[in-house]
């Protein structure tokens, strides 16, 4: 039987990774302490085993997936329930954070007694027999991969140590999700002028794939732009307050937030990027 | 024999939208007083008829194709040149400017007795026999528009006044140029961290097409990225200040204006992306 796996906590992304590795026979632990009641959901949806925060220790590896927000948070109380344990779980950080937040997570993680790994998710959370997204690990993460392969999600190691991963993630994150930010700031824009279907038909006519890309990810950003928001922040510190380019990413997180808002309240971007 | 048309000030693409008009035997009548001399070999390489300001003014239309904060200029320039003049050209504005800016110089055109078409160009300039831009017209300009496709170049006309062919082109450039610019920042952003290689993997697996665009964009934007800068202000004055997602454009405007002083010196930044 394969050791159980430990996974904090159970967002949209946590749960739908844990029910696929359940699904595969993998037994995955989480603690719901301090977590959301539509956590709690989805993690008995999801089929994960709820247990006291002792019993994660006993796990192997321990997943960490959660707003980047809160990879910080997750980390010092992991590093709290380590105290007295002799050997506690791999730390597995998979969250979109910059490479120096990762230095700092993977500080907090040693200092306990630890180890830690650098990781990222790339893509949507699994869906019915969808492949899902791919998880890419440091190379020292090499059995965890292998575990994960072999129970139904995919997985790969990636040279460099602590930080490539995240910057991965970040660099991914910025150009996908930027396109889709950008595009729903010209589709407003174009749309208070009377220009949304000219620009439509001229995209088709140049850019069929953007233009699928964007007719995908317009609707699909308004839910989750009060979470991109944050991401869009840790993307701006990835490149640095120094340069020029962090402006753009500090920008499209307040874009984000306006557009989460709008959602909130009046629904009139909301309407115009369903329709475009 | 075809009515000449006249055409200022020939840069990359109006010296080629010139030459390919020559080519299918529009004579096509420049002036240079004032203009710069890569414009004058332009223009003569392109085979336009360089001539006084005064012998424009007997063309039926004139385009205006100079760089956004020239557009203005220009107008006032040819409302100038219409003193005295019974029947001056119908005055088009090509350029990349935002509806607002384009309304102004419709009222400089308009107090000079003349007549204004909004328009802009999308594309490439033409090359060789390729189809090369298209041209967006308002409606009212449909006998141009005419003339044009049948002369080798493609063009259409768009429903909506003034400003739906300058908005179309800010929405355009917003998303093609930016998407191109977001890259960039990303493709600096992960080498910097030893990431690019695994960025690339991940895109081309997720987005070809969009990796795609990147390839051709990233080391096409160098020597235009000062260029750009300019066009970005444009794009930010079109959202409007009030909005947040201006910011974005503002951003890029200086992401632009360093990319082209890094080409202009060290050119580090220039080679990661020719790499990339």
């Amino acid at each position: 039987m394969t050791d159980p796996l430990a996974l904090v906590a159970p967002g949209a992304m946590g749960a739908a990774l844990g029910a696929r590795l359940v699904a595969r026979g993998v037994p995955v632990l989480t603690a719901l302490e301090g977590r959301s009641a539509s956590s709690r959901a989805r993690a008995e949806a999801a089929g994960l085993r709820v247990v006291a925060t002792g019993e994660l220790m006993q796990a192997r590896w321990f997943l960490s997936v959660v707003p980047p927000a809160q990879a910080m948070t997750l980390a010092r109380e992991f590093a709290g329930w380590c105290q007295g344990v002799a050997r506690p779980p791999v730390f597995v950080d998979l969250n979109a954070i910059n490479p120096d937040t990762a230095a700092q997570v993977q500080a907090v993680i040693e200092a306990a007694g630890a180890r830690f790994v650098d990781g990222c998710i790339l893509g949507f959370p699994p869906k019915g027999d969808a492949p899902g997204p791919t998880i890419y690990l440091s190379d020292d993460a090499a059995e965890l991969a292998a575990l994960l392969e072999a129970h139904g999600l995919q997985a790969r190691t990636l040279r460099g140590g602590v930080g490539a991963a995240s910057a991965l993630k970040m660099a991914y994150a910025g150009i996908n999700k930027g396109v889709a930010l950008l595009g729903a700031a010209m589709a407003l824009a174009a749309q208070r002028h009377d220009a949304g279907e000219a620009l439509r038909a001229a995209l088709g006519q140049t850019h069929p794939a953007l233009l699928a890309q964007l007719d995908h990810a317009l609707p699909d950003l308004l839910p989750k732009a009060r979470r991109w928001a944050p991401e869009m922040e840790e993307i701006a510190a990835f490149i640095g307050p120094e340069r020029h380019e962090a402006g753009i990413y500090t920008a499209l997180a307040a874009h984000c937030r306006a557009l989460a808002d709008d959602l909130d309240g009046a629904g009139e971007a909301a309407a115009v990027l369903r329709a475009f």
